[in-house]
């Protein structure tokens, strides 16, 4: 049987589905951001690579057995205008809302450190149904993480999160958010 | 081509250390001290997983072909009181100083943009010849690097690094000298 040649896009997310990235279409959107933002000497944010524990490697140092670990950190982190910045990127297909599954337990513990430790953390949320993209400050995953709620209802993140506009020049100025939820207070 | 095999060096470090508790590799020592730092809330810090391209995996995930990437990042991330930290650590067997051959231009450049930021950036290098371990702020790696010296002289990692004790509680308590040199000014 002949598979046709489907949509380039429908084949990028099956290979990048392959290992717990999902939801890469949010990852390189702010992947190019960071990109621009480094350029333009505006701030200095990277994706934490994915930790892989190796097992086996060739004597010219390949990898030939390996398995992806499951991360206790954040995806991105990095310094703006001298502030620590630690967040989450997460695309969601629900239109309920977010899913805590979609979060592990030792991230929500990740964001109670930041915190504490006077950083700033939020988690960037696409909704993929709707076509929006949100950042919601870590206290609400905490919060929901505390209460053992199973969900952050859409609408409380349209209420409370900051709705980030794709771009031109900037795929995606998430910085602009964070700008007015932690710098201009 | 691929400019690869970096850390196999960490990696078998790290083997060698199952054996024998002394003399920890300074990885060990700084990853060790900053699960206390965790555990007793005075500071969040991580080392950045060593960047992987996959190029092959089983329909259960487990990589079966890859390199290791040579990361423009520095080693560790994170924040304390505040503020953020970004650094690299390196290990020497020379006795005439650090040669600049051991850290990437990328990394160097890494260090202008942390700065740039506001963020505190250094590197933790141990001379094994004289078991000292000492933090060296990273105008000095920046410095010898646009001036096209290829060593930092020991001496002068003494006269202006701080000189970091090893200890029983905290392994390697580098946040100390992080104190004295950006804190308490």
């Amino acid at each position: 049987m002949i598979n046709y040649p489907i949509k380039k896009e429908n084949y990028q997310k099956k290979v990048l589905n392959n290992h717990a990235n999902r939801g890469m279409a949010l990852e390189e959107l702010i992947n190019k951001s960071n990109e621009y933002y480094a350029l333009n000497q505006i701030a200095y944010i990277h994706k934490r690579p994915t930790p892989i524990k190796v097992f086996k490697t060739t004597d010219n140092d390949k990898i030939t057995e390996g398995v992806f670990l499951k991360p206790s950190t954040l995806d991105y982190v990095g310094v703006f205008k001298g502030r620590y910045l630690d967040f989450e990127a997460k695309e969601t297909i629900s239109k309920k809302g977010f899913s805590m599954h979609n979060i592990a337990n030792h991230q929500v513990e990740a964001m109670k450190q930041i915190v504490y430790h006077q950083g700033v953390s939020f988690a960037i949320i696409s909704f993929k149904s709707y076509n929006e993209i949100y950042l919601l400050d870590s206290s609400f995953f905490i919060d929901a993480y505390n209460n053992k709620l199973s969900i952050i209802p859409y609408e409380k993140i349209v209420e409370n999160g900051i709705l980030i506009k794709e771009g031109y020049h900037i795929p995606l100025d998430y910085l602009k958010a964070v700008r007015m939820a932690y710098f201009e207070k």
